[in-house]
């Protein structure tokens, strides 16, 4: 296969955490129901109804927040105060608010990275969010493009890569979704090295490629630190 | 000036109608308050909500949504129920799935336009919520280029027309907002013409360009429908 040109990141779980914020904000959550159902029974209604509105809201913070909102309402059969509600909303702002921190490595090895090739920011969810976010991270000026969708799947993934005239072959995306980051690029004949954040959305799981067809083209890291020299493996030819 | 090779066209209440749509829910909106305040009072508290988390939650009606929750909890001092508040969420979800309305000339100009120029989409929103609108817009395929961006000003236009290699002087943005479609794209050097939509939002309000710089640059015409004959006479320098 002919060298890597291009790396991809994904943002959240990946260069940030994101997942551990959302984790925090269902905590409270579920005290603020805990009077009238136990967290199983919130964590699941509220999961059916974020996927239910999916389409419609989008990902991100101000879906969830909206999808929380009618998940209490509907739970509570109505019983829940307005008060209680600004208290949702009011988590939808801290969440917001919450100050970026990065991931182990990431500091280090996206300057490392960006000397030797073009790197791409490339993620999903609510654009004003996401923006806030790159700025925060203090990441931004090692990205050549930052590419902010709402939906990664094979279609979007072709049409981007084409937009940037970058060739699949040429191409590593890296990130923590096998469903989001790695699967649909694989399936373009691009690689893909997975990077596990310790939890993942439900949403967003999916088991690792198993046929043949991906061999050679599909890698675990623990963590970013680990980038850098597989990526010299793969240069070598030794993948 | 040199002759212009792109056009670039805001999409709300540009294309299509979407200020009605937010007029509307408006309207049921206040009728859900009105045992407590009257119109006025509602819509001057909503808009300073908006204002007050712009930054935060960005344009797009999820944004609208959240703000309006916050704002009748505030106006009723909490005594508005949760099933008026679910309410409010059914109002967005209506506005998200209501159909697309296209303006006047806007399907018979833009096949006509996209023959001689390069279109280029550029809206600024809620990136799930715009791409659905384009898509049901049936104007899709028109467009070479299609920008969802969070905020319209001069150096969003500056790094946008840059990364698609537009020079300004060829370029000219269609829109009616004066504020985010015209006078950041004369500020670069490019051209404006204005299509008042028949209301303004408050947040787009701005006065029409008084100093001789723009002389020769900035247009205002009725519809679409006069756009192509604008053009003709921009090309033959008889502006």
């Amino acid at each position: 296969m002919p060298s890597i040109t291009t790396i991809g990141f994904d943002a959240d779980d990946t260069l940030w955490h994101n997942e551990s914020i959302f984790e925090d904000a269902h905590r409270r959550y579920c005290e603020l129901l805990a009077r009238w159902h136990d967290a199983d029974t919130v964590e699941r209604t509220l999961f059916a109804t974020e996927m239910r509105n999916l389409e419609r809201f989008g990902y991100g913070v101000k879906s969830h927040a909206l999808s929380s909102i009618e998940t209490a309402i509907a739970l509570t059969d109505g019983a829940i105060s307005a008060e209680e509600i600004r208290a949702i909303v009011d988590l939808a702002k801290g969440m917001l608010d919450h100050p970026v921190e990065l991931l182990e490595g990431a500091a280090e090895v996206l300057p490392a990275l960006a000397a030797r090739h073009r790197l791409v920011l490339i993620t999903k969810g609510d654009l004003r969010d996401q923006e806030r976010k790159v700025r925060k991270s203090g990441l931004e000026a090692h990205f050549e493009e930052i590419e902010i969708i709402s939906e990664k799947d094979t279609s979007i993934y072709r049409r981007l890569l084409a937009r940037h005239r970058i060739a699949p072959e040429e191409f590593v995306m890296v990130g923590n979704s096998l469903k989001s980051d790695i699967l649909p690029v694989l399936d373009l004949g691009g690689r893909g090295v997975y990077v596990p954040y310790r939890t993942t959305w439900e949403a967003e799981r999916a088991d690792p490629p198993t046929d043949g067809a991906a061999a050679g083209r599909f890698f675990t890291i623990p963590n970013l630190l680990a980038l850098p020299q597989l990526l010299e493996r793969i240069a070598n030819g030794h993948s």
